[in-house]
């Protein structure tokens, strides 16, 4: 049983989700692992992962409207308000969604459903460059 | 330290909780390692994993009636609606559930709470065969 | 590689967040482990986990009055109501945030941000002893 740290780096656009599924295969792959667990952990409190539909660009669109609609931005009664309208509501929309993700693999290929895909989503109006500490192990 | 993984396949009666607490019981007795830790991870976008009480069933009722209500099948903002009403609502409801767990066990045993039940949870109404990855770490 | 198994008992002054990074920390040092995987999981069904902001406390605050007004106490429609007002409410919280975590080590030191701790965030209005089951996995 072996295990290697990485740390991926990615630039979001601002807003929205960026999918990481590539960067997490080719992580397996230098590990040169074939079988184990991936474990993800966001290093921040203002984005966060998630698996979704990596087919219909539309779905990411939907839950991100449902987001807007359910966390306010700007929300006056946010005691926490001076880093933007977009930050305390940042921090709500991580505590909703996920910041660490597990992920096995077996004879080198990741066991996402075919229509999953791994996301990095961006709460911050502005473009960011993100951490994400990925921890492979197996054999 | 040994791995070992599996695929279980969950047939759902549609919109609601199955109790897959025994499965994984079972999963782990299988593979005869005493201590270790279970991940989890369904392989769908449109169900998730919960864990939850496992006494009283009015609390899935709950938490399926706070679903519906926050979360509503059929909203005529969403774009992507044409694989039924309650497709994209499935996907949100994943969002904001969980799509991967870690379950350490001791002594043969899960370390799970006296109360927690883990439960396959079907966002679609029809029902569905499910697969969950489960990856077993240990010895 | 090696395992250990830890079980935190945490104490709550009711409703809010406790840090329980300290722990965490202590955990991983007295493992004597340098680098690996750290796996919680909360214990309960009416408390959680979340990595959230360690600086400004009002981020916190933000998130309780969120969670008030999404997921309100008392509600007339729950059927699972004769344990008290806070008490579905506290199962809803948990089916919005986390009951399992894993966190990487390397160099002996915990792979967070420079702005995540991680808390438990205690549901009920009253004081709670509520235990995290802890796995470290490493070398």
């Amino acid at each position: 049983m072996q295990q290697h740290h990485q740390l991926l780096t990615i630039t979001t656009n601002g807003r929205g989700c960026v999918n990481i599924t590539r960067h997490l295969r080719e992580a397996v792959r230098a590990s040169g692992l074939q079988d184990g667990v991936v474990n993800l952990l966001v290093q921040h409190t203002s984005c966060s992962l998630m698996i979704q539909e990596n087919a219909d660009p539309d779905v990411l669109r939907d839950v991100e409207a449902f987001l807007a609609r359910v966390v306010p931005d700007g929300d006056p009664s946010y005691l926490h308000c001076n880093e933007g309208d977009d930050d305390m509501a940042a921090h709500i929309r991580m505590a909703l969604t996920q910041v660490s993700l597990a992920i096995p693999f077996s004879g080198g290929r990741l066991a996402l459903g075919g229509w999953q895909g791994v996301f990095l989503y961006e709460h911050r109006y502005a473009p960011h460059s993100r951490r994400v500490a990925v921890h492979i192990l197996g054999e």
